[in-house]
């Protein structure tokens, strides 16, 4: 038992919260969870034991595997589960990622994504672990909830979709709040040193989000999240 | 010399680029600039040097201080500077958070803020201390542009503005898209974990930022940015 490898098939759910997330959406890739002997016994506690019991999931008490799993102090409780794959129907609306690269950036993205009902994330590779229990953490179990698949290149995901394309860049760009937006739609964000490169100019509709010279540029988890913000706006009207 | 300590009167800039924000954008505050042997001679470099020499800033080559400061690997040169005081119009549009918690969070909201022109932030304690040397990197110099200002309650700084007041919170709330956007506003967020309470029901117009169930909340900057971006549309708009 060691720390998180990235070449494991399997990955970590760091906290009670977490734990349970992982348990109530994915519970079939949940493989056992460790439970440490500061963890009180709560309403939390019991249904995690409850849910592990119905399904068979094996419950190690061990302070050592935690400590050596966590680098945090409070985290008493931590469920193990093999990596996954995910079916993506490529003609839904999604977010596509070319080579993020900050593990807590992807985190906050998939949460954004969850919450404004994105179902699909593509990504490009070279691009950070989205099995990395940081990421899964920063998602605060919101990738659970959605489909992700890494592509070695754009090209490679272009073919499987008809999509509109909305590379988000500053060069031949429109304005994000007049830009016509049509459905289903791919919004593609750069990494978050180097943004997009040319290439992407002669994919569909360059769009940018309007900021001041005071900034170089909106962090990226930011920039997603106005753009989703902006590109759900009229769906999420119309279903409240 | 020891690490960055939060009663201490100065704080410091980790890394180059950083370095050079400070130096550009508040000079008069910097004390002196370390420079770590590893640091390559080259334009960013000179730049430093000279903004220092025009200034009369001590610098002081020194890998042993640099390795103390910065727990990051490729920190070569660092700025220390005395902390600040900021003289805020509290009658122009203005971000409040209460009771902050996550220096990361509160870095990239400095960034937004100045993205978007919004050139106050007030701050209700307990919160995260501005200074912090994580805040100022994950700010990437941001702070340097804007104006802050910590308050003991909201009550204190009530008093000191005529701002229509917009809480971001579920109860009794508006939808963001809709709400009726008054000039100058202050816009009000919670701690991470546990939002406004019920007495920001009673001031301004509470607003939210529609998202499904599958998540509890949005991170905290990204609901800033999404207010943000919103509330300043018509005018970055007219600048353009």
């Amino acid at each position: 038992m060691t720390k998180y490898d990235k070449d494991s098939n399997v990955s970590y759910t760091l906290g009670t919260t977490l734990t349970l997330e992982l348990l109530n959406k994915k519970v079939s890739s949940c493989n056992r969870v460790y439970i440490h002997s500061k963890q009180l016994q709560n309403d939390t506690l019991n249904k995690i034991l409850d849910i592990c019991k119905n399904n068979n999931i094996e419950v190690i008490y061990s302070d050592k595997i935690i400590n050596k799993l966590s680098d945090k102090e409070n985290c008493y409780i931590v469920g193990e589960f093999t990596k996954f794959d995910c079916d993506i129907n490529y003609n839904e609306n999604s977010i596509c990622l070319v080579n993020p690269s900050n593990a807590g950036n992807l985190g906050t993205i998939i949460r954004t994504c969850a919450g404004f009902n994105i179902k699909n994330l593509i990504i490009i590779e070279p691009a950070v672990d989205i099995f990395n229990p940081k990421v899964v953490r920063a998602s605060m179990g919101a990738i659970f909830n959605i489909n992700f698949k890494y592509f070695k290149s754009f090209e490679d995901y272009k073919k499987l979709t008809n999509n509109a394309f909305y590379p988000f860049m500053l060069k031949g760009s429109t304005n994000l709040h007049v830009v016509d937006k049509k459905n289903p739609y791919t919004l593609i964000f750069g990494n978050e040193a180097t943004g997009l490169d040319d290439s992407y100019l002669n994919i569909g509709t360059p769009v940018r989000i309007n900021h001041t010279n005071n900034i170089d540029s909106l962090n990226l988890d930011n920039a997603v999240s106005i753009a989703v913000y902006e590109f759900t706006k009229e769906e999420v009207n119309k279903n409240e």
